[in-house]
C-alpha cells in the first residue's frame, strides 16, 4: 500500500521549500556545531552535513530497531518465519543468511528502516534521548506494519520484483504470502500489547487506525486504475496518495511524539508533518516513476506509464485541459507498447504534469515544515526530523 | 483457517465422552433447577435442559457483542465496511440490509457467535455476572479475528460458498476481500488497545500469538493438501487442526479467564479445554464432510472427498495398514469423479478412518472436560462451558 520508500526511484531534485518557518528551520537545524560548518547548499540540494545527520539517523534507528525485529520475526514458526525473513531481506529463497542483510547498502538488506526511523526521531524530539529509548518496540511495531502491506499489496498488485530481488509471493506463492503478512500485522500489535510504555495503547489504536486507513488507500488505487484516466479526478487521487503513502509517514511520526508525552495538538501536528512529506516523497517517486532511473528501482523504467498507472503527474496532466491531455488519453487508451513511453512522457510533461507534481512536492514539504515547527518549536531539537523528512523525498542520500 | 463452527456439516452424534470428572461435570453442572428436572439423556444426546442453556447462552453472547461489532465495522471507511458488513452476513451485496441479520437462524445471518460465547461463558464461569460483562469487547475482538481468518482463506482456498451464499472474493474480487481482512484484524486488536480493563494487554497478547498460530495452521493445510497422501502422517493432519481449529477456541476460552483475573495455570487449562473441545469439533466436522449432510452445510455434499482433502477421517484410513487404504490411495489418485465418493467414503470407512474419528472427538471431549474441571472446579459454574462445548461438537442444537 504505497511504494516502499526504502526503493524510490530517483533524485529528482526538489526545488527548495519556502515559507520563513521552514527556512528558518533549516538555517539552525541540528547539532550547531555540523550545521554551521556546512550549512544548506544554494541549489537547494542538501548540505553535507543534512545528509550526514540522516544517514546517522538512519543506522542508528536499524541498530536500535533490527534486534527487535529479529527477535520478532524469530518468534515466528518456522514456514512463516522464512517468509519474513526472505521479503525483509535477512534470508535467500533457500533459506541461507544474506551477508550484510542489516545494512541500508546491502543488495536485499532491510532497506533504510525511515519509518522507524522517524518514529525514535519524533521522540527524541519532543523527550529527548530517554524517550528515545523506550521507543524502539514502537518503531519495530511501525516498521511490521509497514512490511505487511508490502507483503500483501505485491500479491495483489502482482508486482514480481522489489528492491532487484522476486516479490515473495512470486517464491512462495499467494497463500503463503498472505499469511506470512497476517502474521507480521499480529507480530507488530503484539508488540505495542507487551510494551510497558503508557504510551504503548495510544500507540497501538493509532497503528491500528493506520492499517485501515492504508487499507482503504490500497483499496482505491486499485479501484482508480479500473476507471478510465479521464473520471479520475485530482483530488481523488491526492486523497489515495494520503492514505497509501502519507498515513504510515504520520503515523510513525504521531506515534513517536505519543512517547514523548507530547500533547495531542503536538501528536497532531507531528501526524501532519509526516503525512505531507510522504505526499511529497510520493509526488516525487512518481514524477520518478515516468522520467525516473530504473537502476535505483529494480523495477523497469516507465513501468508507471507502461501498466497505465494514474500516478499523480498523470491524473495531473488530465485535469489540465491542456491539448496533449487528449493524446495523453489516446495512448493510454492502446494496449502497452515499448516505443509508446516515451511519448506518454512527453505528453504528460507538455500538459504540465511533471511541473505541477515539482511543485506540489515543493509545496507539500513547505506544509511539513510548518507542522513540524508547530510539533517542535525548537529548530535544534526538529533538526534530526527535518534530515530525514529531506531523505523521504530523496534530497538526501 | 478452519471451518467455521457456525457452518458444521450435521448433528452427527458423538459417543458419549468418558472420564469420572466429566461425568461429574455432567450431572451437576448449569443451574440445579433445569438439569435437575431433565438431566443428560441415556443415549448420550444431550437433555433439552442442555440445549436450552447453550442457545440462551448464544443468543445473549450475540445481544452484547453485536452492538461492538456493529460499532467496530461502522467505523470502517465505506468500501472496506461494505465487504465486511456483507461478509459478516449483515447487508447484501447490493448493500441493502439483511433482515435478522443479528439472528443465528437467520439465513446469512451473523452466525453463533459460539467463540464471543466461550468469552463471555468463561469470563463468568471464573468471575461472574460482573467479568462477564466487562469482557464483551474482548469477545468482539476474537469474532473479528474469527471472520478476517475467514476472509482470507475463503480467498487462498477457492471456496465459493459459505453458508449459502457466494464468499466475499467471489462478489469484491480478492485485493478487496484480502484488504476487508486484514481490516478486520486491525480493528480486533483495537477493541482490545482501547479497553480500559487491566487483562486487555495480556488478552492481545494471547489474541495475536493466536493469530500466528492460525496463519502456520493454514500453511500447513495447503501444504499437506500438496502431498501424497501416503506421505501425510496422522500427527501432522492432527497438529494442523489443532493450530487451524483448536487454537482460536482455546484463545476465546483463555482471554474470557483473563478477564475474571484467572490464574496462570486456570488460564492454560480453559485454552487448553478450547482446544480439546475444538479438535473434537474438528473430527465431528470432518466425519460429516465424507458422510453428512449437505443441507445444514450450503457445500456439496462428499465436498472434503471431491477435492481430495486429507482430513482427519482420510489420515487415519491411510495411516491404518488395512487394505482399503491402498484402495483409498487409487481413488485419490484418479481426477474427481462423483462416482467416486461414495467408494472413497465405503474405504475410509473400512479403513477404520470413520470410527477412528468418532472414537477421537470422544477421547478430546474427555480430555476437554478434564481441563474444565481443572479450570473451573465448581461444577456449577462451568455449566455454561459445558454446554456451548457440547454445541461445538454439535450434541446440541
Amino acid at each position: 500500500m504505497g511504494e516502499s520508500l526504502t526503493e524510490s526511484r530517483t533524485e529528482t531534485a526538489l526545488p527548495a521549500p519556502g515559507g520563513p518557518r521552514h527556512a528558518e528551520h533549516r538555517r539552525t537545524a541540528g547539532t550547531p556545531e555540523g550545521r554551521g560548518a556546512a550549512g544548506p547548499q544554494r541549489d537547494g540540494r542538501p548540505a553535507p552535513a543534512e545528509e550526514h545527520e540522516a544517514r546517522m539517523l538512519l543506522e542508528r534507528a536499524r541498530a536500535e530497531v533490527d534486534p527487535v525485529l529479529r527477535a520478532a520475526l524469530g518468534s515466528l514458526p518456522g514456514p512463516m518465519r522464512r517468509i519474513a525473513q526472505y521479503h525483509i531481506g535477512w534470508e535467500q529463497a533457500d533459506g541461507t543468511v544474506v551477508e550484510g542483510g542489516s545494512g541500508a547498502a546491502a543488495e536485499g538488506g532491510s532497506g533504510k528502516a525511515i519509518r522507524p526511523a522517524l518514529v525514535l526521531a519524533a521522540a527524541a524530539a519532543r523527550g529527548g534521548s530517554e524517550a528515545r529509548a523506550g521507543a524502539a518496540r514502537a518503531a519495530a511495531a511501525v516498521e511490521l506494519v509497514h512490511h505487511f502491506t508490502l507483503l500483501h499489496d505485491e500479491v495483489t498488485d502482482r508486482e514480481t520484483t522489489r528492491r532487484h530481488r522476486p516479490t515473495a509471493w512470486t517464491v512462495f506463492g499467494d497463500a503463503d504470502a498472505i499469511l506470512a503478512g497476517d502474521a507480521l500485522q499480529a507480530l507488530a500489535l503484539r508488540l505495542l500489547a507487551q510494551d510497558p510504555h503508557p504510551a504503548a495503547p495510544a500507540a497501538a489504536v493509532r497503528l491500528a487506525d493506520c492499517v485501515v486507513e492504508l487499507c482503504a488507500g490500497q483499496h482505491a488505487d486499485t479501484a482508480l486504475e479500473r476507471c478510465a484516466p479521464t473520471e479520475v479526478t485530482l483530488d481523488e487521487v491526492l486523497a489515495m496518495a494520503e492514505a497509501k503513502t502519507g498515513a504510515l509517514i504520520g503515523s510513525a511520526c504521531a506515534i513517536g511524539g505519543l512517547y514523548a508525552g507530547a500533547s495531542e495538538t503536538e501528536v497532531a501536528a507531528l501526524d501532519a508533518f509526516g503525512r505531507e512529506a510522504g505526499l511529497a516523497f510520493q509526488l516525487i517517486d512518481d514524477v520518478a516513476g515516468i522520467w525516473g532511473d530504473p537502476c535505483r528501482t529494480g523495477k523497469p523504467g516507465g513501468a508507471d506509464a507502461a501498466a497505465r498507472k494514474k500516478s499523480l503527474p498523470v491524473a495531473a496532466a488530465f485535469a489540465s485541459g491542456h491539448p496533449a491531455a487528449a493524446e495523453l488519453a489516446e495512448l493510454y487508451a492502446r494496449p502497452a507498447e515499448t516505443e509508446d513511453l516515451e511519448r506518454i512522457a512527453l505528453a504528460v510533461e507538455r500538459a504540465g504534469g511533471r511541473d505541477w507534481a515539482q511543485g506540489q512536492a515543493a509545496d507539500r514539504m513547505a506544509r511539513a515544515m510548518q507542522q513540524l515547527a508547530r510539533a517542535v518549536p525548537d529548530p535544534e531539537a526538529a533538526g534530526g526530523l527535518l534530515a530525514l523528512a529531506e531523505c523521504v523525498t530523496r534530497r538526501t542520500g
